[in-house]
């Protein structure tokens, strides 16, 4: 089976790697190969403090992991203003690409890494982990089954967490020259993406921004919400926030049918997952109780969602090593989407939440 | 007892007068004493089928209910169009009010509402029964707690229902002329309601309505929806709708905690209710659940909600008949404020989706 692994390196040593590292040591298809840092000492203690492979290859700089030539796809976790320099170069070595959310700073910067990928015949695709999970796939089977769901009407999703003081201070997601997006681009990521996964990926026409954001001395977003609307009638609001206690909610609500769930981005529990649905929901004869009642669904995970989405990639990327497949366009296409309406919602904020038409 | 016993007369046969004047049966303080109805042969049957006491005086129309001395209170579920007239009547011939929501078609007109009933010295109540429920003070001490849920930040209302062809076309609650506010004004309502309590009745500095209402053909709001803001940051959204499934959420999201509940209107079952609660919310290590997991609430009742409601109501009458206390003034003006909100979003929606001032 060796000839069948993928080989990742990982570009520096960001605390969400932790996290990645332990999913590419889990996946059957993948080998955690090499990790570089512009610090090799630091490379070294993080790869020895998080359980990495005694065979992994240290590096002193991105460029390193780059060059060797053993290296078929990248981890890039790097601060999002990092992202079009090391995704491109990565590309233009050959090397796959999973890169961290906000992909980019926008879509503009987002397209010189997609094309970057598409000349050099090598996958990309977003770290958006809960994308993978088996639960996602259950809950879009009932989204897109029009005899319990319907027509989806309406979707609001809200990601908010209470940073500590010195995430507030110190995090590359509060500063203007790294993660410019703030929580916009960290959090609301998550919403923006629950709410084109509910609507099939159908771009809204137009996003106006809710008034009430909520700023950093710096001017990068704390929290923020925006309202979405579709041509036909679909409307959609997310909230998200470092300001308030840890909440993941999807909400979306069809003419047949209604999905909850509350834990969308990272599920309470590891090995397992929930989601409720309610189809034709009425009332009893006066009206006081429900008939019929929603029902809770428990979907068993056997690997964590962060390892089907190693594994997922992976298997693309086996797909182009050994059977000359084209990089699948699905993935990029889904981030640069998501990347848009970010996008307009920043510039909805900048343009005193008038609605800002979404031109892909 | 008897002579504790409030004795109810209902003017006109709605259908959520049903359910209402089983309250007032089941309630342990009231008498379902009389109804009145335009015609009193439709009365005559309605009272039949709907189990009404044998004893119940029936009359053919609601001036009679006002003049009959034994009345002590009215229940007013007529069309909203026909409030002023009818509340401000049975205020002046000394009846307590329990009036249908919403209360009026615009805050200016509950005033006149509230002004008859201040001056004539009777109670003032809307008929929002989840406000008394048992969970509704549960839910309210978690939210009121500092060292659990902390400084509210957010809140998102939803109540939708799916209306069906008849009620689309002929249901008062889609007249211009009836109940002009349409789905804002009714499921509106407890949205609008929902938000307020979260926020201890603070009304909002602005409210700007969302882009994308539905309206039918004569203009009546068939779902829409509305930002909130208040001047130390809290937002809140709600959407309405008479087009989607049945949903009832609230989620209330404070520094420390997060509030769910799924069935704030009409509890799923009679006898007992739940919510979820969280707080201090955070992850395992390497972030692959949460830790502490949210935890449910059940809370049984004795009696249902609208009884409750019933029963609280006629509390008050009774200390204002025995004691010569004041009417109470926390329902009227919780009453305004919902209204307020509801005639801003209007507003704002008639203003191409301006931020509103709340002016109170």
């Amino acid at each position: 089976m060796a000839d069948t692994q993928i080989r990742f390196g990982i570009l520096g040593c960001a605390d969400i790697a932790r996290k990645v590292s332990r999913a590419i040591t889990l996946s059957p298809n993948t080998i955690l190969y090499a990790l570089g840092s512009r610090s090799i000492e630091k490379a070294k203690t993080y790869a020895s403090v998080n359980n990495f492979p005694p065979s992994t290859k240290i590096y002193g700089s991105y460029e390193a992991v780059l060059d060797d030539p053993n290296v078929d796809a990248v981890y890039v976790p790097l601060p999002t203003s990092l992202h079009v320099e090391w995704a491109v170069l990565a590309a233009k070595k050959k090397k796959h690409v999973l890169l961290e959310k906000p992909v980019a700073l926008n879509a503009r910067e987002f397209d010189l890494i997609i094309e970057a990928c598409d000349s050099n015949g090598v996958q990309l695709m977003d770290g958006t982990m809960w994308m993978h999970h088996p639960r996602t796939e259950l809950m879009k089977q009932f989204l897109n089954d029009p005899n319990r769901f319907g027509q989806l009407k309406s979707v609001h999703s809200s990601f908010t967490f209470c940073a500590k003081p010195d995430f507030l201070k110190n995090n590359i997601r509060v500063k203007p020259d790294l993660d410019a997006l703030g929580a916009l681009g960290d959090a609301g990521w998550y919403c923006t993406r629950s709410i084109l996964w509910a609507a099939n990926y159908e771009l809204p026409k137009t996003v106006t921004a809710l008034r009430g954001p909520i700023f950093n001395e710096s001017g990068v977003i704390l929290a923020c919400g925006s309202s979405l609307q579709w041509e036909d009638g679909k409307v959609a609001t997310f909230h998200c926030s470092f300001l308030s206690n840890l909440t993941m909610d999807i909400t979306a609500i069809g003419t047949g049918g209604t999905l909850h769930v509350n834990d969308f981005v990272i599920p309470f529990e590891e090995n397992k997952a929930v989601f409720s649905s309610a189809f034709k929901s009425g009332f009893t004869e006066l009206v006081t109780g429900w008939t019929p009642l929603p029902s809770e669904h428990i979907v068993p995970t056997d690997l964590p969602q962060e390892v089907q989405m190693v594994r997922e990639f992976a298997n693309l990327v086996k797909a182009i090593k050994e059977s000359n497949s084209k990089p699948d366009t699905k993935w990029p296409s889904i981030s640069r989407k998501t990347q848009l309406v970010l996008d307009a919602v920043k510039a909805s904020i900048d343009k005193d939440f008038e609605p800002v038409e979404i031109v892909s």
